[in-house]
């Protein structure tokens, strides 16, 4: 899709003929943005925002400062790599379809209601800028730029549509569905928030209007509403799987800031130059699928075992 | 405090003198409420909101559905349990103090601000109902009541502080102070949403509003604002850690509601007989600090090492 | 069988109408043979073989020395309770059995050679010292009995087979059967070595010899020899899987032995009181039984699922 | 040393002016030495002793058959590369040294015995060939040679010593030194057993001698005895960890040998071409050492936490 990075990746092992082997996939995608020099500045000046005193910290100043090193964004690459694999197997094999619009940027929201059919979710899958509304789209942009002439940035939700998991996926307490994709998620950097289904807004409704009533559907059990996102106990009741994640704003803003100085331990202030993104969320989206798809796809050989699609 | 629950605990292992050894702590919490054939009418009747159908499906029929067997909420005790006891390690050894405020219950909302002081904390941790303000506080529990009369139910919003924390602590990406926070978090059951420091809230302020800027404060590194809840690249910043949880109203409500009977997949109703917790917020929050204290403890032991109490 | 051990167990949870739940199986043995007062004596005075010394640094004197405390012998029994139920599933749903002869007792070996037919381990499993040649079996039993008489100890070597894995279980390095099966094996109190196939053996024969060379039996891939013990690059290859584990003497002596007082940092002598065991070799063999099957199991589920069994 | 391979390695991460920087360490080795087109005939002739046949069936086909794939002994470079690093951590923050000597190769036996100094152990460490008889080397070199013309190969016997670990690391039970380095040395290819201390041999001992009677020296407990191998109840006692691993012969041999055609189904004959390693023994070495520094690092993080090398 269009959405796809530009980055060149080069598999090293665990490919061979045309398929994964089984054995450990291993490949490198190459940095090519670099430009140490760059970031000679921040060596001890601490960017708000980042991860540059928290690191200092852990790694008792051994870090890697150049490009925020470990804690770049860029270290999601493989994670998409990884994803886009597992997103794969799943549609082929299991016929699961991961989708993922973006709900706001910073004030703009897109309030359209999703139908939650595969096609939907595809035709959203092969736009630049998924939203339901393209009109909201427009002024998601727009905000994007206007931040981006500010020298600041702006973050967003997104919100992600899982297909065609059918009942039973999932542990109940330490290992359940939610802890897996929020454990998950959480490890995509700039992530501050996840709920499911409804969420933080269930807390509005009474037990009553929360509680998604099941009918029979031509043999099938479904549910009325889809308050409890496809999870209840935490486990897949085979209704779609639906969670929301919140971005923060890009730290790397070019306005000026109040900070430390971590060598002389002295305020200073700081502004962060070079070429930043404004904002994350659009990058963020096919980072959020994979990483859906890699916990899904782990679901699925737990319970199915590693030759389940063998089976078929 | 006036919050524990009445469970007595039966310690098997691990506790020698006054001291736990080190070796496994097992303790046994009988569970005494029990009656079996209160639930014998649930066995086929799928009640809505709540595990019944998809732990059916997982557990293929052989699920223990009595009082909800293994999903029960009752499940938590030994959660609380564990917390409590790392609870005091934490505050004993390294100056840790965990408190949680009711945030909001159904559509009541306390908005009076933390002043975030271990003597704040330690005033909230002595209420039954914790609340920042007690005239909203009144107002929940009359909402609570409401909804018990009506058969009915409400969820709501807890706040939880960690104040103690130093900065270094968590690792970037897959094992971030978040990833391991909402790890733990989501298996308590009813959550649905977990968000740190502003949360989604963050997604609608510019970057430049959202950086927690720092400055120097004798000698110490600090931030005017705290919107990243003490976590930057996954690693603690030394900020007070804080997190926001979304619980959704108690699934046993005693109104009619419509679902399916899954031994002859039909549709009927159900009214879900016996006592039940109109609100199981006020319940969570023991087990919301106890659980999150089993995280922060082994993130200090992950960095400190088992022996680290004894270096002191 | 006559080898169960007198323990009786108490399930608390996962279990329901005669069946396992898929939920916690949780059950507790209550430990009849402890007399607190017996054990007095010896908590300052390391007990040589023992676990007393490396036990006090370990866990800085907090430890239970009572009975050994965690470091107990006793501590199997919850691992033959999970391993008799790992070994039911095995049978029923797999056609697995697992058998374990004793090899040898101090000096005294059974060199006699295993036929490796589930009926000729079925009959191995019926006896209360499970040797191959009942001739040597009384030898051995006379020097555990000598070994009674003079105060002493002795320990001794077992086999263990697994009969009906097929190809493909495990996974190459740092999952293979081998570290799998090492690992729990050597869970076990007292086991100081283990080895698979011909094992230590193997290092003594030529490539030529030791190559296990297959052919075709009747449409399935067998081999003419069994020197790799079943794995092959740590993945099963059909054959039976055969590892013989080394249990060194009970430490438990009545004999005066040297040791150091850790009260007063100075020498002593040490005479362990109470009955002790002279041989636990016949005790470890059903442990070990059921350590290696819940490895087997786990390798099943890891890829199969945990559904395999509802697919036969 | 004149140990190590040629291989020539590529930091890709984790490195910064010629430290390492705490986040992930990564580097590829690229193989030179393959030709695809040698190994085109062993696609369907399971070579014996290989894990040809073991991972067809694991991985149903897909699996890389050319230089043996992801089983190929070269994947214990990375093993290598590694374990390189935390020895060089461990002996300079810590003075534990880590040394193996050829015990045995085939049939020649090295009986002389270990003194077990770090200055012993720093001399075996110099030698190409390390054994602590040069004669017996001699002779083991010969026996190396003679299977090299006759197209056969030879295994043999390794006795690692690790200097220098005080007592208290380790857990008992499921994670006790000897299950951790059990597990990690089985991941090495070609291993068929371990033991620790005198291993099978205690086995033959009574329990008064096999006991390690301990005594005061000069205010440290040491033991007269080490027949343990450093471990008791799964936990260091202070004492040298030795251990021994068995080092199958070379599977790959030129002699003719019988096999099955994985695609007809049918006998065959296979003689492995190729440059073949007639004893891998002296390779295996340094793989050993490496392996065992990377489960006492670890064994030394768990206890003492990531900042104990600060604390110095």
């Amino acid at each position: 899709t269009s959405r796809k990075e530009g980055d060149k990746f080069n598999i090293l092992s665990g490919f061979f003929e045309g398929k994964t082997t089984g054995t450990p996939l291993c490949a490198t995608i190459e940095n090519k943005d670099t430009k140490s020099k760059d970031y000679a500045s921040v060596k001890t000046a601490m960017r708000p925002g980042h991860s540059d005193y928290s690191g200092y910290v852990k790694y008792s100043g051994y870090n890697d400062y150049r490009g925020s090193g470990h804690f770049s964004g860029r270290i999601t690459a493989p994670l998409l790599f990884a994803g886009t694999i597992a997103m794969q197997i799943l549609e082929k094999y299991k016929g699961v379809i991961i989708g993922t619009r973006i709900k706001s940027i910073y004030n703009i929201n897109d309030d359209s209601e999703m139908k939650m059919s595969s096609h939907e979710l595809n035709e959203l899958k092969k736009k630049n800028f998924p939203v339901l509304s393209d009109l909201q789209g427009i002024l998601m942009e727009q905000e994007i730029l206007k931040a981006k002439e500010n020298g600041d940035s702006v973050g967003g939700i997104t919100e992600t549509f899982i297909l065609g998991v059918s009942a039973g996926y999932g542990e109940p307490f330490f290992d359940s569905v939610e802890t897996k994709l929020s454990h998950m998620i959480f490890s995509i950097p700039a992530v501050k928030g996840i709920e499911f289904g409804e969420g933080f807004k269930v807390t509005e409704m009474k037990g009553s209007a929360a509680n998604d009533q099941y009918y029979m559907d031509d043999g099938k059990i479904l549910a009325h509403s889809n308050n409890n996102g496809g999870i209840l106990g935490g486990i897949t009741n085979g209704m779609p799987i639906v969670f929301r994640t919140a971005i923060k704003p890009t730290p790397s803003i070019s306005k000026t800031q109040n900070t430390v100085d971590i060598s002389t331990m002295t305020n200073k202030t700081i502004q962060v130059e070079g070429r930043h993104d404004p904002c994350i969320v659009p990058r963020a989206v096919p980072v959020i699928e994979g990483a859906a798809a890699l916990v899904v796809l782990d679901l699925m050989l737990e319970r199915e075992g590693e030759v389940w699609n063998l089976m078929k």
